[in-house]
């Protein structure tokens, strides 16, 4: 007994100073001091603090993200753009009559102009030639497989290393303190599913995203899922709430936007009892990532600007609000 | 310094003596000796196992349930019918033209008959006036009104008390193995989500079903979500894996169903690589529930005898493998 006493006194000794230590860690270090930072920690206190009339109890705390733009960089094309278009050009030896046709003609001539004038339809065409016909798993391979040897055009680094620092450690922040993260995005779900829990620790089932229609299949004996050129669900603006209630069943308490597409869901959030916290991350940074918030142009976020003020949703500034933006290379 | 050493020395011998009872406690109390139990057991050995070949990563350890046959009784009449059936003659004095009008004339004469032989159609007609209309958290609430009260009319007991002890105990069996436990039902994901947690400790999170389709709306300036009278999903057979595949994004290492409903869910089980397990449950215990199982006419496990028999899942006989089928009063 003795000597398992000493182990024990020991492990005593090592949890103690774990415990300091955490207490006295900063758990948010690429966060400048401000108001932001100040939003985060003062709701997770309130959140957890039991005492307080705001306490929100452990299976209530869902936290949910917006991916394109809030966890990772989307400019100057969302990522899951520059994927189909390279799926276009890999494919097309396959497709002869591309040459001819519009939009993949423009596509194969490099002609990003004509693709975007061609509006949703022309999008809708090309995300169906290179998302569909295949089974899950297939595309599933075919995503991981892209995202291992492409690379943003600015950076030159691989997508995946361009997720942004600071929400990686709120992420991380948020689970250390109870709270399940989701992400629920506009962009494809199948798209994210392969490295979502890789990269931002949140594992497929915690993904909601739009999607396309599956059926179910037997193939020489094995069962699989074929991927239908058929719209499913758009996760997007007022399908976000939605799709929210689909995957989740239960009203988020914290949710973190940057456009506005995310205005719903935040709305969706706001409505809640107890503590609630909804952010909107601000592309003002030229220099070290995109400013293009308000642009009226390419501005993804105009609504929900004056609907932030008047709600009192908290911004989070990439200029000021961010020590660093990508994790060290 | 010597106070603490103390504490921890006494914690210490405590977690011994829970460890030691833990691997000498049968986690199945209610689950008589035989195939189904080892099978149970032999598969999370082998899942858990590092050194198996078919070891299965603690991720990748998602377990799905149907619930009605499966989780809870569902005879001789499915729950949710009965829910609605009930809803029909409590919304009747706001709806005087059901009085000559089918099939809610038939519902309120309490001409069961009738009902059924309106077929699909008629009982489409009874979810749509029943279920839609109002927000999902007033349907939540109307869910859990009604499950307060409503009583089988066999047994007399709640609804929420005609749970199988046995399968509480693998659910809660599966999970202390690292499993994720998922219910995945042709019933409404409405219906089941208010109250999976508190009675199989599944999350809303973790709750796949058939859907009607809802519609976000500011009213007052607060968010929900408003039922409409549409088809969203239905979860049943080859709409399973599907919606397995929609919710999770993962193929489930153990599917556990009672129906023929549950075949295609069995079957993408079935495909996995590693450790799985397939296996439906047998109504043949007329004396303690019902035995209706293989019954041409009310029977609802057909196809899924041979099937079972070709491909090796295992029966769970509610006769012969269950000590107790409710838990105690």
């Amino acid at each position: 007994m003795r000597n398992a006493a000493r182990v024990v006194v020991f492990l005593f000794a090592v949890m103690v100073a774990a415990s300091t230590a955490a207490a006295g860690t900063d758990a948010l270090p690429s966060w400048n001091d401000g108001a932001a930072k100040s939003a985060i920690i003062a709701f997770v206190q309130t959140a957890t603090d039991k005492a307080s009339m705001k306490f929100v109890p452990p299976e209530q705390r869902i936290a949910v993200f917006d991916n394109d733009g809030t966890l990772w960089a989307s400019h100057p094309m969302y990522v899951q753009l520059a994927f189909a278009l390279d799926r276009v050009k890999e494919l097309a030896p396959a497709h002869p009559a591309w040459k001819n046709e519009q939009p993949f003609k423009a596509v194969l001539e490099g002609d990003l102009e004509t693709v975007m004038a061609g509006g949703e339809h022309a999008l809708l065409e090309i995300i169906m030639a290179t998302h569909a016909g295949m089974t899950t798993d297939a595309f599933s391979q075919i995503v991981l497989d892209w995202l291992a040897t492409a690379r943003h055009p600015k950076t030159g680094r691989l997508y995946t290393e361009m997720v942004y620092q600071p929400m990686l450690e709120l992420l991380a922040y948020l689970r250390a303190n109870g709270f399940k993260t989701f992400i629920v995005s506009g962009g494809g779900i199948e798209f994210m599913r392969p490295w979502t829990e890789r990269i931002y620790g949140v594992p497929p089932e915690q993904v909601i995203g739009s999607s396309i229609k599956t059926k179910f299949e037997l193939r020489d004996g094995a069962s699989v899922l074929v991927r239908l050129p058929e719209i499913n669900f758009i996760d997007d603006k007022a399908g976000k709430p939605v799709g929210i209630n689909q995957h989740i069943g239960r009203r988020p308490v914290a949710t973190f936007g940057n456009s506005d597409g995310d205005i719903e869901m935040l709305q969706y959030t706001d409505s809640g009892k107890g503590a609630h916290l909804e952010m909107l991350v601000l592309h003002d940074d030229a220099r070290r990532e995109y400013a293009y918030t308000g642009d009226t142009k390419v501005g993804r976020l105009c609504k929900g600007l004056p609907l932030a003020k008047e709600r009192g949703w908290q911004l989070i500034s990439m200029k000021n609000d961010w020590k660093t933006i990508f994790p060290e290379e």
